[in-house]
């Protein structure tokens, strides 16, 4: 062996020697987050075994983050790099200002034989003012906020709209659909203006900030994320109505706030730029909310259709291992899909989930149906817990906080104002058109369930290159752990005071006869009558209409037939798309119907407008074989035993 | 706004649309991977559809992922990075030889402002001979092996102890131990001396590499990985204990073929150092291994009794969602606790999964059992297909291969030859202790059930800095995807011409009667007569003894009570130890027992030694709700369901 040789073998055993002590402590920092989500779980376990519900689980991984965060800013020493510093030129305009991708330094050795070696270095972030003079430390606890939006994220939101109680949330669609675009863009009109308009009375790093630049954060702070609330009205079995509205409209403002923030993003310096406010960069801004939206809502749906046909017309429901792991592929495709076509994979994900609940799950076999609940259940859970853990302990270990007073206050009064003038005036003009009218108490428990959350956070951590994107990012902290430790504690109370009806059972208890009779030609005309009788949006109607008549009985094995409701030209290519689960269900379908009628009364309009898989009518499910209630309505049971059903 | 505001928001919107361009690529790779492994799906449920068993699906995944790997490699043009070249000096010895962990960029901006920004830049890795020079490209389809072993293997090998058959292995665990440990020792120095031989001859490449580095080449080429002939073996119902033989031996040789290679990668060196071979860093290596495996085997079975006495002392049962996650979060800890003490992870989690089958899993409510089962079953499926996958896709589009033919042909050599000597003679070796002798056709079997898979390639690509490793990949890489696709194949009628008898029903049906009395003094009793009158080893005699005695009544509600078992002195601490289940359980068992024992002929040895979940008697699961043979048995249902049961 040569010199030089020996020379290069010891500097690559040093150099693994550093790779291994990366590695350890890479693993010690992961440790310290499962070790903290194992002392969350045993906490919350005490807390229900104990039933004191004066906290959520997502409160108390806050806390413990919080507190942990504290003890390794505090009290550990962060470990310096070794760092060499080079000087480059470059000129505007031209591609050789933008910092270059890789950087290759070539180290001379000096000694006998001027031996040189070559390494890579990847691109990693620009430093700002006081960070470039101070020695740069080790961040392990403050992770990469792109494996945050794309590993840890999707499966909450996908879970979102998988476990969805999509009867109530339909029967409620007007209203949730109302608060969540209209009322999002209010919210995030006043918090922008509010903020921008404070922050000019100051003279710190806020005044500096730019009206789109306020918007941005109005958008990123609109989107609301109750969990706390939502699993205490689970446990209390608060209203069905308010349930739906306050979990549609969190969901649904969260796919808002993140297009509308994407859109301001992109657009909203050219709209405020020149002084003025620019018609065109706004009417720009406007196409591409609309075109991110509905591009999410195409790629979501043609993937859910497809893993329905999938599943419908091949027998892959023999494996139920393949045919699971099917279906979890094609879900995060969705995402990927959305994400690839600069469209937003988060909103695609969410509609992919209820899409999936609402076609796919009917086809699936009972095995997969089992494991894919629990499956994004485990996920869900997981990730929800590991991301508040996650937010107290960055608030403490991330390095460049920029804490400004009159910001912070303004944000505070603005998020305050904007929820109210967002909240109130909407169920005021939805009460005119609703028989069902949402009570004042209603109105301030919508008011009361604005926690902020994950989708704010991380919309907030996604950027923070400049001062100000710090800026906001410690003000969304600090909003997101007060309004989740305050208003998590507070809902019991709160419920109690609003005098808001708890222990309410389902209205219409689901009988055997619902089971059975959705997807036949009994539910179709009952349902015909009920739509001729009632109120509802035409929109609705035909939603309902075409569900019901062309893609259930395309998507699915449910009733009716496409060979009975499809136009007399279409139907070779009708016969063609029925299965033969279709026709032999048919008949034993019809037989059991008939004995039904004559004891069960007809279900009112709710219930034949309930979209569940259970209404989807999967023969195989029919028999009592598993849960006939689909995956929205199983997690309610799972939810609630959760939840302390030892009350 | 000033002018050098301006240039920054410009810069910064350039680099923005630079990372998104990245995230867009990103998700389009991720997305190919999850389209392929869709396509591998489909391909594999057509295959079982229409009952063809030419091939396995991971060797499906390899031949995607090679025709995938193709097109990239010669269907895309590349793109390249923007580079910065800078030049440094170091001197040795002293840190500053090192290559900087990062290195901060100043870019001077040439105008009127002279203004600059400053740029971080992160160490990737050391470039060599022709890398220096060439330009460097994108290499998104092969990514990072820290990610590779940190998320994707542990589940596969979790999975692996978890839903291990541990009745059939440990009934043959003498011979198993002795293949693993001492028959790889043998393959890892049979190949590396082979290798180094060979490899004389030559003056390529090859030639210039070191007999430290051949043997660890000959350690990490020595763990087998027999997936796609255990899938046949399931489907066909081979005989138990050749199953047994080669599940058993595959999985342990993963764990000592990764302790081996550490071992030979810090102290090979030193022991082959000056020319000849020096006893004491062969000894330090031999210490090294031993401490590195019993560390791994004590931090995992620390982790798993700890997660069994709290699913055992607290009522966590009670909250099934809180308790799987628990449940998961343990076992990856065991993980990070092995990795973090710079022992193995891999080694550790795959006892950690034994040990939780053994004892944690008697301990959970139904819903946890079917939970975790279906998590870890559809983790392990995935990853599984996606390392085969990657395999064939990397085959392509790794820039950096290394061919030499004579170390191609050396390395196939020594592997027949390697895996000869040590199948045949230590099971001539074995039969002279065995009542039931491993025939010829067995052996051969054992012999043709070499595959190299994940393991052997993981551990390749782990270290690839060097061109003796790079070229240890690439030949790695032709060996795993040789012997999948041709092995896979094969195996059926390797069977037929050995004349291995297939359809093999298990021999000792379960009876109602086992799942009860076991735990018993009846089994106690049995057991120890079963004792007296066999000639199980001493260590498997003893264990057995300190398992039913000490360790399940104390980590499970299994009987017998410790009460019964422990001496007088400690009896307050056993009553203490003792649950209010394991009480009111042992008067209801006893009656059961009396009434089975008329009509149910006491068991054989083999199924007193039977240690699975179901052995360990948890009596909720008795009433037959749920699966009462543990996961290992019911994986065996699900495997050969998925594996063609329509056979």
């Amino acid at each position: 062996m040569s010199d030089e040789e020996i020379i290069d073998k010891s500097v690559e055993k040093s150099q693994e020697s550093r790779v291994e002590t990366n590695h350890v402590s890479d693993s010690l920092t992961l440790l310290l987050y499962l070790g903290l989500l194992i002392v969350t779980l045993l906490t919350v376990w005490l807390f229900k075994h104990h039933r004191l519900r004066y906290i959520h689980e997502t409160g108390l991984a806050v806390i413990y983050g919080l507190l942990v965060g504290a003890i390794i800013r505090y009290g550990s020493q962060p470990s310096e790099f070794s760092v060499r510093r080079f000087n480059a030129t470059g000129s505007l305009p031209g591609s050789d200002a933008l910092p270059p991708e890789k950087v290759l330094v070539t180290m001379l050795e000096i000694g006998d034989n001027n031996q040189s070696r070559v390494y890579e270095y990847d691109y990693k972030r620009r430093l700002y003012g006081n960070e470039v003079r101070s020695p740069i430390l080790d961040e392990k606890a403050t992770f990469n906020p792109e494996v945050f939006f794309n590993i840890i994220l999707p499966p909450i939101i996908f879970c979102a709209g998988y476990s969805m109680k999509r009867k109530h949330f339909f029967r409620n669609i007007g209203a949730i659909l109302t608060l969540a675009f209209i009322g999002t863009t209010i919210s995030c009109v006043v918090v922008g203006s509010l903020v921008y308009g404070i922050t000019r009375l100051s003279t710190g790093i806020g005044s500096s900030i730019l009206f789109n630049e306020c918007l941005l954060f109005g958008a990123l702070i609109s989107a609301t994320d109750p969990v706390t609330v939502l699993a205490i009205f689970n446990d209390l079995n608060v209203d069905v109505d308010l349930y739906a509205l306050v979990f549609g409209e969190s969901v649904l403002n969260d796919a808002v706030a993140i297009v509308l923030s994407q859109s301001i993003e992109k657009y909203g310096a050219l709209a405020a730029s020149a002084g003025g406010i620019q018609g065109e960069a706004i009417l720009k801004a406007v196409l591409s909310f609309l075109g991110v939206f509905f591009g999410a809502l195409g790629i979501s749906s043609a993937m859910g259709c497809l893993t329905a046909l999938i599943t419908k017309y091949t027998r892959v429901r023999d494996h139920p291992l393949l045919e699971s792991s099917l279906f979890i592929l094609m879900s995060y495709s969705t995402f990927l899909a959305a994400e690839a076509a600069r469209s937003t994979g988060i909103v695609a994900v969410l509609f992919c989930g209820i899409c999936q609940a609402h076609y796919t799950y009917n086809n699936l076999s009972r095995e997969s149906k089992e494991s894919t609940k629990n499956f994004f259940e485990l996920l869900n859970f997981l990730a929800e817990n590991f991301t508040f853990l996650y937010i107290g302990v960055s608030t403490f270990t991330y390095s460049s906080h920029l804490w400004d007073p009159v910001f912070i206050f303004a944000a505070f009064v603005a998020i305050l104002l904007g929820r109210a003038l967002n909240v109130y005036p909407l169920c005021l003009l939805l009460n005119l058109g609703r028989r069902n009218r949402i009570g004042a108490n209603k109105m301030h428990m919508l008011m009361f369930s604005g926690l902020r959350g994950a989708i704010a956070f991380a919309l907030a951590i996604r950027n923070t290159s400049s001062s100000v994107r710090k800026m906001m990012l410690s003000t969304t902290l600090l909003i997101v752990i007060a309004t989740v430790l305050l208003c998590g504690s507070l809902t019991t109370q709160m419920l109690q005071w609003l005098r808001i009806r708890v222990g309410v059972e389902e209205e219409a208890p689901k009988r055997n006869y619902e089971d059975i009779q959705s997807g036949s030609e009994a539910e179709i005309a009952m349902a015909s009558a009920a739509n001729r009788g009632s109120n509802r949006a035409w929109f609705a109607r035909s939603w309902h209409g075409l569900d019901n008549r062309l893609l259930k009985p395309l998507l699915t094995h449910a009733r009716p037939l496409l060979t009975e409701t499809c136009p007399r030209c279409c139907l070779p290519l009708a016969q063609l798309l029925t299965t033969d689960e279709q026709l032999t269900q048919a008949s034993v379908q019809r037989d059991l119907i008939a004995d039904n009628l004559d004891d069960a009364p007809p279900e009112d309009e709710a219930s034949t407008s309930s979209t569940g898989p259970a209404a989807g009518g999967n023969f195989n499910d029919f028999g009592g074989l598993a849960n006939p209630a689909g995956p929205g309505q199983q997690n309610v049971v799972v939810r609630a035993d959760l939840g302390g059903s030892n009350v």
